[in-house]
Formats: structure tokens, sequence, C-alpha cells
């Protein structure tokens, strides 16, 4: 059985996502990142880089949520056509979420939240908040005009969007909003309407749950 | 013929590396990023997000650098190998490059060179340099342990290697430090003797002079 390490973050919700979609059994470990469960040794065996989500399956050890899709995608033959034209198409769609959109929309959440610290002088944060706001409304707009035309961004549903969408669910705001992106917003809808994606959002509620009981 | 659509930038550089290595004949289009010539329709039709590099090849129009190496390491069968405990390892690893040491250390050389401009209130960038160094050396530190003991980051040299080097080649600075970090100075020193490697960083030089011209 196929053991997935596992928070419910948005990272970790591409995976069971895709897991729910494809039909596959697998176990979840709980790795509670919120009290240092990323630190547990056995963890970092799997994924030296100590984040969730991780994969292990047999002998195969796989970290990075992207590289998990793929490999599921690989495994179960659905949601990732093995034609050359499809399938590099969908993997610059991968690599474009994980570089681009994951870490630019993240810089926006946390200078805009997490820094907000009482006492915080506005100007420490000004400019981050500007530069990564302004890049964040340029991959909206990018992949506003991707959809322009299409239901989904590479043809049929694939591994591409399971990879997007938890990114435009968690932060529909980062981007300048799904109001001025219509087509970003129909294909959220589209998406958040399926059965698997509403299964995979909620595993490891509990979890978070007591996680959060156990930092407070 | 394929069509590599390229500027010499350190993104640009792990692809012209891949196809030096793997001896694939290739047309360098360059793509003049100092002067607007990423916003050519032409080139938005192969990449949509408007950044080099991208390939063409026959009816293949892929975009981000490791979904090039992915592509390119398929075509050729070298450096990716099929066998999946091996090929999640290395697909891990270039997303951690591509999410990860790249969007990090790519942000602690923004906010310590570009931002810093005459005026500047030091207050403005110390938050974010803050983050994006401890990050940037919590990823050497992460790199170091995993090249400890092997000469390669997924065993053989791989396309995995080819997407870490050059941000290492480039920003050596940026985690505390090749000297601080010896796994990672062998690794680099010995990969930067590769023949393959220094026929890919020379590819491009020239356009690199005439763009600068062009906006000077």
């Amino acid at each position: 059985m196929m053991r997935l390490f596992y928070f419910p973050t948005l990272n970790g919700h591409k995976v069971t996502i895709a897991l729910e979609e494809m039909g596959l059994p697998y176990d979840v470990e709980i790795v509670d990142i919120l009290n240092g469960g990323q630190d547990a040794p056995a963890f970092r065996a799997v994924n030296p880089n100590g984040k969730i989500p991780a994969l292990a399956d047999g002998d195969v050890r796989v970290f990075e949520s992207a590289a998990i899709l793929q490999y599921l995608g690989r495994k179960s033959g659905r949601f990732y056509p093995a034609e050359e034209a499809v399938r590099t198409r969908i993997d610059s769609w991968l690599f474009w979420q994980m570089a681009g959109l994951g870490p630019m929309s993240g810089q926006v959440n946390w200078f805009t939240r997490a820094a907000q610290k009482p006492g915080r002088d506005p100007a420490e944060t000004s400019l981050a908040i500007h530069r990564f706001r302004k890049e964040t409304t340029r991959l909206f707009d990018v992949l506003e005009r991707a959809l322009a035309g299409q239901d989904y961004l590479c043809g049929d549903y694939s591994i591409a969007d399971m990879c997007v969408w938890p990114w435009i669910e968690k932060y529909p705001d980062n981007g300048g909003g799904l109001a001025a992106h219509p087509h970003i917003a129909a294909w959220h809808a589209r998406i958040a309407r399926r059965a698997a994606v509403q299964r995979a959002l909620a595993v490891g509620l509990d979890a978070l749950r007591l996680a959060g009981e156990g930092k407070a």
C-alpha cells in the first residue's frame, strides 16, 4: 500500500486530489508540521527536505508535490497522457505552478499576513508586497489567457489542473481576484464540484484540529 | 531540428548543458529579454508565460527549464533512468530546485542587489533579505547532506545535477558559501570540469553583449 506523508495544506491537497481522482488506495501518515513532525528521522529518510507531501511506494521515495503527481500519473495511466505533445504541456504547467504561482502567491500571503505582527513598520513589508503582488497578478493573467476557450489547462482534465487548483482555491485574491479573471473562476468552480476533490479536501482535517490543540 | 528559445541566463544554461551532454543537435533562437523579446507573439505561442528557456520540437512545445530537461532526458534516453526508484528521485530534486533553491536564491539576489537603489532605506529590504537568506541557507544545508558520500545527486550524473548546478555556479554565496559546504563545493568543481558544461556556458554570449549594447 502506498504511504502518503501528509498534512492538510494546499500542497498536500494536490496529492489527495490525484489519489482520489485516480482511485488509488493509500495510507495517510500525518506529519504534524505544527509541532515539529517534519524533523523526525523516519520522515527525513523519505524527504531530505523535510516538507510534506511525500510518498513511499515499494522502493520509490518521492517528494515535492508535483513530482508525486507525475509518478501517480504514470502509475495509474490516468490524467497524464504519454503522448509527448500533451505530456510536455502538462509538465510545463506543473513547473509553472511550482516555480511561479506557488512561491509568488505564497510570499504575498507571508508578507501580508504572517509578517504583520504588532509593531511592524509597514515600510518593512511594502516593497516585498508590491513585488510579489505584481508577479502574482501577472501569473493570474497568464492563467486566465490559458483557460480562455477551454475547460481545462491542457485539453482534458489532468494533473496540471490538480496542481494549480489548490493555490487558486486557497488564495483566490492574491492575483487580483477571481472576479477579474472569469475563465479562472469558471474553471475553479468546475473542479470544486468534483466528488473526488471534495473527498480529497476532507482528508486529515482531524489531524489539523489535533495539531492546533497540541500547539495551543 | 529542435529550436531552443534562449538567452544566456542560469535557467537557460540548464538546457544547453543537457543538450551538449546528450549530444542532441539544436538551433538557438535568441530571445532578447533585455529589450522586450519575450513579448513577441511568436515566442508567446511557444511559452504563454513569456520566459526563456522554451523548446519547440515537431509538435512539442515545452516551457519551464526542468520540464525541458525531463523531455530531453526521455528523448535521448540519457541522464534520466526510466526505473521509477531513480526517476522519481531525480524528479524530486528537479522540483526542489525549481520550487525552492531557484525562487529563494533568486529573491536573495534581487533584494540584496537589484533592489539596492540609491536612496533606498535599508529597512525596506532587511526583512526580506533575512527571510530569503535563512531559507536559502537551509536549502544549501539540505543539498550538502544529500551530496555527502556520493559524487552526484541521484547516483550517476543526471538531469538533476544539471538543474541544480547553474544556481550554485551563479550564486555560490547565497546559502552561506561553498567553503561552509565542502560536498557542494567538490560536486560543483566536478561538474564545472566537464567539456559539455563549458561548451554550454559559451552558447549565446555574443547575444548577451549585443543585447547589453541595445539596452545601453
